[in-house]
C-alpha cells in the first residue's frame, strides 16, 4: 500500500440525541468510505455530544449507548474512531474512544486527564483511564488521546514511547478568541519534539454559552501542518498519508482568520445554533438606535436571514430623532420587518399606579428601570404571540458593571453579545460594515457617544469611566484574575479602578439571572465565573 | 486529669469575609475559655466559609489567610481546630484543618475525600491530601477528618487503625429533608463498628442557595448520642470527657424536629441569611390571595420581623374578591404594611400597544404573562424605589414545569419556596397555623382550589394534574432520577408522565433565568441539577 487516506469529521452532535447523531455519523462514516478514506475520525463524545453535562447521569445513557454500537457495526470497509461514554460493568463511567470495523471493536481508550477548571466538570461524571491504546492498520502504528490527553506532555510522551506513528486527537475544545491558532502553534511544537503525526478533530457547532469552532487540523512530525479546516462549519476533510514519504500530504488549508472574523462568526454560528436548535421561527430585538442592538441585528440577520427576524424600536421622552432614524435605517439597510411601539402610555400608567406608594420620593434610577422593563414586557408579549425568540443585546462591559436592567433591556433567551466587551462592539460593528458596499450600520450608530437614553442627555460615560480604561480594568479583574491593588499598580486611578471591582462584585445577582449568551473570552460569565451572591469578600490587597 | 472540656463551635461564617470570621472565631475561642474548655473545634473551612466558590482562586487568599493564623495565634490557652485553606509552597491546595495551641501548629490536616457530585465542586479547588493526622493531648488521642472522610469507611478505618479515641469531624455539610437525623444514625453504627468517639461540628447558616442546618452531635464509641446541637441556631456547645468511664458525658440535647418543623426553621433561616448578609433593609411581596405567597409572608415575618415586610396585592379583572381578602386578611394577622395596586391601566397600556402588531391574534398565555409582568414591573419599581428585596413566591411543582411567568411572578432576588413542592406548601402552611392561637393564614387559603387567576374560573388544575399525582411524578423524574418507561411503569397514566416530563425537559430556559432560593431535597433546580438547555435527548425508555 502506498497510501491511507484519513477523513477527518468535523461533527456537529445535537447534544443529548444520541440516536439522531448516531445517524449522522453512519451518513459521514459512508460519505467517507466513498471518498475512498480508510479511516475517519470523529470527536470527542460524538455520540452524545458535549457538554451533556447531567444527561450524562440518566439512567438511560447506557442503554443508548448500547443501541448506538449495534447500529455503528453495520458500517463496514472503514475503521471508525469516535468518542461515547463507556460505563463498564464496574459501575465506572469513562470518556471514551472506540476504534470499530466492520462491526468489530478493536479497541477503546478512556480519556486520562479529566478537565476540572474553567468550563469544565469532567471529574463530576467520569472516572479517570490509565492505560494507552495502540492500535495497527495498513501497517501504520496509531494512538488515540482525547482532548485534554493532548495537553499533558507526560501522557503523549508515554504514548510516543510505544512507537506510535499518528495520534489521532478527539476533540471537544470550545472556542476562545485566538484558540485556533493557539493550538496549532502548540502542537506544531510538540509534534515536531516527540516525532509524531497529529490528526486532530474538534467537535464544532454552538451548545449554549459554547461555542466549538472546528478548526480541526493535521500537523505532520515536521511541525508542517498538512489540513487546517475552516472553523465554523461542519463538513468532512480528507488527508492521504504517503508511505513513501512517511507524511501526510499537504491539502489545501484553510487561512486563518483575522480576530474580528474569527469572533464575528463564532457569534454567528452560536446564536444560529442556539435558534434553529431550541426550534425557534425566528427571532425579535429592540432596536435603540445604538450601537449594541445594531451589532446584534446584523449577527441575528447573517445567522438565521433577514425574513427570519424581526426589529422593533420603542421610543420614549428621551429618545432622541437620531435614535429613531437610525433605527429605522438599520432595519431598513438590513431588509427586516420592523415596528415602532412608543412606551409613554405603559410607563406613565406605572407611575400613576406607583406614585400613591412613592410619594415625593425624588426620581432616581426607578424611573429608568420602568422605561427597560416596559421594553422587555413588550418584546416579550410579542415573543409569546409569535414565538420568536428575543435576543438581548447587552454587552460585557455593561453587564459587569450592572450597566443594564434585570427584566428589563436583560430580557430574553439569548445575550448575544453578553462576552464581548464595548470596545470590541465597535470593532466588530466596523469589520461587519467592512463586508458590504453600504455599511449596514450607520456610521453615526458608531461614531456617537454611547447612551442609554433613560435621562435627559445622558451619556453612559457619565456614570462609567470611558470605555477603553473600564475594559482594560474589566479585563485585568475578570480574566486576569488581578488583585484591586495590582491594577492600581499598572497606573489606573485608583478610585476609579475601586469603584469597577465594587461593582462587578456587587452585580453577580443580576448576572446569575441573565440570558445565557456566547463565550468568547477566558472568562465569560457563565459556567467559569463562579462567585457566591452572598459575599463578604471585600477587595483590595 | 480526670476529665476535658470539648467546645463545638456551630458557626456561621459570612462567606469570603476572613477577616470577620476571623475575629468571631477569636471571640468564640475566648468565650470557651472563659467556660473552661481545653478544645474548641470550628467547622470545615472556617475563615472563608463554606462554599467560596471561585473566591478560592483569588490571588490574595493565600495572603489573607496568613494574616488570619497571624491573628488566631494570639489566642492562648486553648486547642483551636479550625478549617482553612491550605495552600502548599508546591502550589498544591488543600481543604485543611488545623491544631493550633498558643500560637504553635500542632498538625495540619488536608482532606482526603473531596466530593464533586451533587452540589459539590470540591475537585474544582482542591487537591487530596493522602495523610491521616493524629494528636495527643490531655492523655487522649485524637483524630481529625473533615466532612466527606468521614463517610469513607475506608478512610475511618485507616485512622482508626492509628488508635485513635475521639474523632474531631469538621463539616459544613448541607440540609436536605432527613439529613439531621441521618448523619446522627449512620455515624452512631460506626462509631460502635470501629469503637471511636466522634465529635461532629457542622457549620450553621444559610449561603446563596444552601442551607447548612447546623445540628452537631457527640456521639460515644457506644453509639449513644452525648449531645446534639439545635439546628439553625450559631452556638457554642461543650462536652466533657469522663477519663473513668472513657466516655463523653451526655448532656441535655436538643430533640430531633418534625419534619415540617425541620423545613420551615430551615427556609426562615435561609432567608434571614440571605436578607440580612446581602444588606437589605427589608423585602417586599406580591400577595395574591393563594397560599404560596401566604407561606412566603409568614416566612418573611418569622425571618426578620413584620416590620420589615411590605405585601402588595395587585388585583386584576379575574382577581376573586376571595382573594383580595384573604391577601388583605393575611397582611393584618402577621402586621406587616399592606398596600394595593390595580393592574388594570397597566395591562391596558400594554394590549393598546401590543394591538397594532397582534392584530386579530386569539387570546393565548401571552395576556396572561402581560399581568404577571405588570406585577413584577410594580414589585421592582417599589423595590428600586425603598431597597427592600423582592421575594418570589413560586413553589417546586410550579417551577419545574414552567407554571410560571419569566420577569412576571419568577421576579425576585430569592424565591423562598423554590425547592417546596405545591404539597409540602400546603403541609408548612397547616404547620405554621399550628403555632399560634389565630391561624396567620386563613383557613380557606389552605382550602379553596389553586389559582393562579390570570383567566376567567381558572384552576391550577386545569392545565395541571392533581397536586399529589404530579408532585409524585416529579418526585420520580427529578429526585430520584428514573426514566420515563420507569415513572409510567409504577401506575401513573402513560400521558400525563409525558406530558409531565415534557414540560420539565423544555422550561430549563426558564429555571436557568430564576432566583436562587433555599434547597431541602435532594436535588434542588440549583447547582446540583445541571442540564443543557439546547438539549436534543428525548424521553423515553
Amino acid at each position: 500500500m502506498k497510501s491511507f487516506k484519513v477523513a477527518l469529521a468535523q461533527f456537529s452532535p445535537h447534544i443529548g440525541d444520541i440516536e439522531t447523531n448516531v445517524q449522522k455519523m453512519i451518513e459521514q462514516a459512508n460519505q467517507a468510505k466513498k471518498q475512498d478514506a480508510n479511516i475517519i475520525v470523529f470527536p470527542e463524545l460524538a455520540t452524545i455530544g458535549y457538554p451533556a453535562e447531567d444527561l450524562l447521569l440518566r439512567p438511560s445513557v447506557n442503554k443508548r449507548t448500547a443501541q448506538a454500537f449495534e447500529q455503528l457495526q453495520a458500517v463496514k470497509d472503514i475503521v471508525m474512531v469516535f468518542g461515547f461514554v463507556n460505563a463498564t460493568e464496574d459501575g465506572q463511567r469513562y470518556n471514551a474512544a472506540a476504534v470499530m470495523k466492520d462491526g468489530q471493536i478493536l479497541g477503546i481508550y478512556n480519556k486520562q486527564n479529566l478537565p476540572n477548571y474553567s468550563v469544565f466538570d469532567e471529574k463530576r461524571y467520569f472516572n479517570e483511564g490509565h492505560q494507552h491504546l495502540v492500535f495497527e492498520y495498513l501497517g501504520h502504528k496509531f494512538g488515540v488521546l482525547i482532548c485534554e490527553d493532548v495537553w499533558s506532555l507526560n501522557t503523549v510522551q508515554q504514548l510516543a514511547q510505544l512507537n506510535v506513528e499518528s495520534v489521532l486527537v478527539l476533540n471537544a475544545s470550545p472556542y476562545e478568541v485566538g484558540k485556533p491558532q493557539h493550538r496549532i502553534a502548540t502542537l506544531q511544537e510538540l509534534a515536531k519534539q516527540i516525532n509524531i503525526h497529529v490528526l486532530y478533530t474538534n467537535q464544532v457547532g454552538g451548545q449554549d454559552d459554547l461555542i466549538f469552532d472546528g478548526s480541526s487540523f493535521v500537523i505532520n512530525n515536521t511541525g508542517e501542518v498538512a489540513l487546517r479546516a475552516e472553523s465554523y462549519k461542519e463538513q468532512l476533510y480528507f488527508v492521504d498519508y504517503e508511505v513513501e514519504n512517511k507524511a501526510y500530504k499537504t491539502v489545501e488549508t484553510a487561512p486563518a482568520l483575522d480576530t474580528m472574523a474569527e469572533i464575528y462568526q463564532a457569534l454567528v454560528m452560536a446564536t444560529r445554533d442556539y435558534v434553529e436548535r431550541s426550534g425557534f421561527p425566528g427571532v425579535i430585538l429592540g432596536l435603540s438606535g445604538g450601537i449594541d442592538s445594531a451589532l446584534t441585528l446584523a449577527i441575528a440577520v447573517d445567522a438565521i436571514g433577514a425574513d427570519k427576524v424581526q426589529a422593533v424600536m420603542m421610543p420614549y421622552t428621551y429618545t432622541s430623532q437620531i435614535s429613531v432614524e437610525d433605527a429605522a435605517e438599520q432595519a431598513k439597510r438590513m431588509g427586516v420587518t420592523f415596528g415602532i411601539a412608543e412606551i409613554h402610555p405603559i410607563v406613565n400608567s406605572f407611575m400613576q399606579t406607583l406614585y400613591p406608594f412613592f410619594g415625593n420620593s425624588p426620581a432616581d434610577a426607578t424611573e429608568e428601570n420602568l422605561q427597560a422593563r416596559a421594553r422587555g414586557t413588550l418584546l416579550m408579549g410579542l415573543s409569546n404571540k409569535f414565538g420568536n425568540l428575543v435576543l438581548s443585546t447587552g454587552n460585557k462591559s455593561e453587564l459587569a458593571v450592572g450597566y443594564c436592567t434585570l427584566y428589563g433591556d436583560m430580557v430574553g433567551g439569548f445575550a448575544v453579545l453578553k462576552d464581548v466587551y464595548k470596545t470590541i462592539v465597535f470593532e466588530l460593528a466596523k469589520y461587519r460594515n467592512s463586508l458590504s458596499e453600504v455599511a449596514v450600520i450607520p456610521e453615526r450608530v458608531i461614531t456617537r457617544p454611547p447612551s442609554a437614553e433613560l435621562r435627559p442627555d445622558q451619556k453612559d460615560q457619565d456614570s462609567l469611566p470611558a470605555y477603553d480604561v473600564l475594559d482594560a480594568i474589566l479585563y485585568a479583574y475578570i480574566e486576569e484574575d488581578q488583585s484591586q491593588e495590582h491594577i492600581i499598580n499598572k497606573g489606573f486611578d485608583k478610585e476609579v479602578v475601586e469603584k469597577v471591582i465594587k461593582l462587578v462584585d456587587r452585580n453577580e445577582y443580576k448576572r446569575r439571572q441573565g440570558a445565557i449568551g456566547p463565550r468568547i473570552t477566558s472568562c465569560a460569565f457563565s459556567r467559569e465565573r463562579r462567585y457566591p451572591i452572598v459575599n463578604g469578600w471585600k477587595a483590595g490587597n
